[in-house]
């Protein structure tokens, strides 16, 4: 850090932000301009707003609506791409270019190792970017346990291409299934596998898309597809004795009792196993799939859609710089250290200012998310942050990996930075509780202050979302679709 | 018709419609659903308002605001798919189902005869659908001219897939050419070919393209990427001596003024002949062309998009339909009549009542088009009606393929059959003039009453536009649209 105040006499400090997502976005938004040359590398241009994926991926609200432009941010640099290496020594980033059209707004699941075929469209041109201080808030990936055909078959849901293709396959299937039956054409049992619309994991992104799913059926295509309602099911699976588990034992039975009126399975305890296409034309031409359940034997369950919402895995960035020696000048005073991570999840341990801690090489990891307490003898890369789902706190190892504790962290950050305090105050999480949406207007709210279900809960899910991250533009947006959804119906162009 | 007004006792008489542009969708619409069963056959399951779809190509508005899907149509049943084949003398329509999720919604230039590879996605399942009355309304293709590379590199921009691929092009390319210069990474020199836009056609729709994209680039990306400005550059290309024909000499004066202005660049009398991917990486991972152009000799132009927005050619269903011989239970009461064609456009040949005319199987095709009278031998299939841009009047043979005049056959043709009076009056188009919006506010309008210009034609081309076809959804969204891009800025997310 010396080298780079004695810079700040002349110019401004540059902090690079490795993502764009919830701890990425609002570290760029809330950094003093004044203070700081902000850049930031992202894979992908724009800001998702994640609570609402699902609301785009049923039409309610359109696409752009939950998207903010990293470039809209003003003076705030960008470089679309990949950050491909960091040299903690030199403080450079190594950026690898992303130039395709929409691939980064795709959820890509990389292939095991071993497997590992390269993405040629991940081939890009590279440059390097120096840095003051680095933010490291690039994400997880999705989790697929290894279960064979997940990654190959299921749709995700974490990113605004994966809501669109989610879209287009729901709207694809009503359409193929409204063809008359017949001779060479589908039977009743074709369209019941294809309608049948199978969710695997019932945690709030589960719950809320199967929500959201019904309310699209039942509220709009049963006008436009009467005759197709009869073979529509709508089911979440789940491998936990009960679904929602972070809410208590009442809201999570209002939630299940909700969803039953609704006629939306809930299988709990039921493992995955296999995912493959359906035999014959059903599944190579239109895309069916069979579900093997250990709990059901051998019978394959058939499925036009599976939206797998569960599991998280390190980012391959992390990885990659954990196994990176530093040398002396990297900061830390000490050769032969590296980036410490926890054993558990893979993640960056950092202390409480969400500085980067250093381990000695041989390996002296924290094991906090298992309990042990945390290796006192690393030390600290200063002008290295990590935050959102790569970082695990040493003093509070088990903060859930959530959209709140990343905003919050980048938001503790950003200020901390620009006071150029950073040790100043140690960040705390305060829980704001967790909302649910429940379909046909009514959610579940819990959190340590009170907890609401039904439609007051509704009213406050869609208030709070209005007023955090969102700019103008789509705090205008966003009721006007709520507004012409609920007077018009919801978007059904299949396009 | 004998059999079917029997039935009509029973029943309503069914009538299909093939297509669901500006002809198809208004048919629908306008037939009264008391007497008429309404059936649309279309390989795209929404009709697109197309004088707003260089708007959305640019992002000030979105996509799905100019789309109408005919489901919402009460009461109207759609068959998604294309219409394969029709036996007059059955009255059967084969339909031949387009299960994609969006591949109808983009142009697609069959390969010309000889070089035929199927379509493989194209291999649907097909069905019979009976019909009493048919309306073909399923409008026309591009055409290439057969000019080497224009099928495989150009951009069109006729239906909303189309306007999609250029918006994300267009943003892609400024991101592109975001990234540093230097070792391994795009020199200057080609930045200025990436941003390149090159536009053949001068008609309304290519110089609007241009306008719009003129307003994109110096409204909004200018302030997000300052720096590449300097490498921008727009250009027109026609291959006559002026641009928007059907413009008098002052307006398109005016036209080529503001255009000066704004530093586009409109060059008449250009022949292209050839497009290919430029050479090396600028070519195979950037996606530049090359365009040879007659008059600059051997010196290709490189380019980073290529819009084509000049003629059209006959759909391949019209020319299978002109080759069949129908059987005197067909309608006409003659054996071996086949339908009569236009020879200079391939159309399909009516009287001035909309009704599909025959002709004897020697081939005494009207050459209307060319001046000549047209053949008074021919026969009436009198429950058949070619519409829009695959009709040809017998009696005014020069109509053009617009918008105007397939939406006025449309309504002519749906209110006469709702009197049950088809040959009640004829056809006759009133023309309500043209108007072409030329960036920043303004526009040209032309009609026989009058001539506007600057923001009075403007005000009328936006006011114009809001009240007709379009849903009450998009009545309130349009305007919201504009206004948001006013105040906010158009959507840049590269999504």
């Amino acid at each position: 850090m010396e080298s780079s105040k004695s810079k700040s006499k002349h110019k401004k400090e540059r902090v690079v932000i490795l993502g764009s997502g919830w701890a990425g976005y609002a570290v760029a938004r809330t950094l003093d301009p004044a203070k700081y040359e902000r850049v930031v590398v992202s894979p992908r241009s724009y800001f998702v707003f994640t609570p609402l994926l699902a609301s785009t991926s049923v039409g309610t609200l359109e696409f752009r609506t939950i998207l903010e432009p990293v470039r809209r941010l003003p003076q705030v640099d960008f470089f679309q791409g990949w950050a491909d290496d960091v040299d903690f020594d030199t403080k450079m980033v190594r950026v690898e270019v992303n130039t395709s059209s929409d691939m980064g707004s795709q959820t890509v699941i990389p292939p095991p190792p071993g497997q590992a075929t390269e993405n040629p469209s991940k081939k890009g041109d590279v440059f390097d970017l120096s840095y003051d201080k680095l933010v490291i808030a690039c994400g997880s990936y999705s989790q697929t346990f290894g279960i064979e055909g997940v990654r190959q078959h299921a749709h995700f849901l974490r990113d605004i291409g994966d809501a669109r293709r989610i879209r287009l396959r729901v709207l694809s299937l009503f359409e193929l299934c409204s063809y008359p039956s017949g001779a060479g054409l589908l039977t009743d049992d074709d369209k019941r596998t294809l309608l049948h619309f199978a969710i695997v994991g019932g945690g709030p992104t589960g719950i809320e898309f199967a929500a959201e799913l019904h309310d699209l059926i039942y509220d709009d295509l049963a006008r436009l597809y009467p005759d197709l309602l009869r073979f529509v099911r709508i089911a979440v699976y789940d491998v936990a004795p009960k679904v929602l588990p972070m809410f208590d034992q009442a809201l999570a039975k209002y939630a299940m009792d909700t969803f039953a009126r609704h006629g939306i399975d809930v299988r709990t305890e039921h493992h995955l196993e296999r995912l493959r296409p359906a035999d014959g034309d059903l599944g190579s031409r239109h895309g069916a799939l069979r579900i093997k359940v250990k709990e059901l034997g051998d019978d394959e369950v058939g499925a036009g859609l599976v939206v797998w919402s569960t599991g998280l895995m390190q980012n391959p960035l992390v990885a990659k710089l954990t196994g990176k020696k530093l040398s002396a000048a990297g900061g830390t005073g000490e050769a032969g250290q590296r980036l410490a991570t926890d054993v558990r999840t893979g993640g960056l341990v950092t202390d409480a200012y969400l500085r980067a801690r250093t381990t000695s090489s041989e390996g002296n990891d924290s094991a906090a998310g298992a309990g042990a307490p945390p290796a006192a003898a690393g030390r600290l890369l200063e002008d290295v942050f990590v935050i959102g789902d790569c970082a695990i706190l040493e003093n509070d190892p088990a903060l859930p990996k959530t959209a709140q504790v990343a905003s919050q962290q980048a938001i503790h950050l950003a200020k901390r930075l620009n006071r150029g305090d950073v040790s100043g105050k140690p960040f705390a999480f305060r829980n704001w509780g967790t909302l649910t949406y429940l379909g046909s207007w009514k959610a579940i709210h819990q959190s340590s202050a009170d907890e609401l279900k039904g439609w007051v809960a509704w009213v406050i899910w869609r208030g709070a979302y209005l007023t955090k991250s969102m700019s103008v533009r789509n705090k205008i947006l966003v009721p006007v679709y709520w507004a012409i959804s609920w007077l018009f119906g919801r978007g059904i162009s299949r396009f």
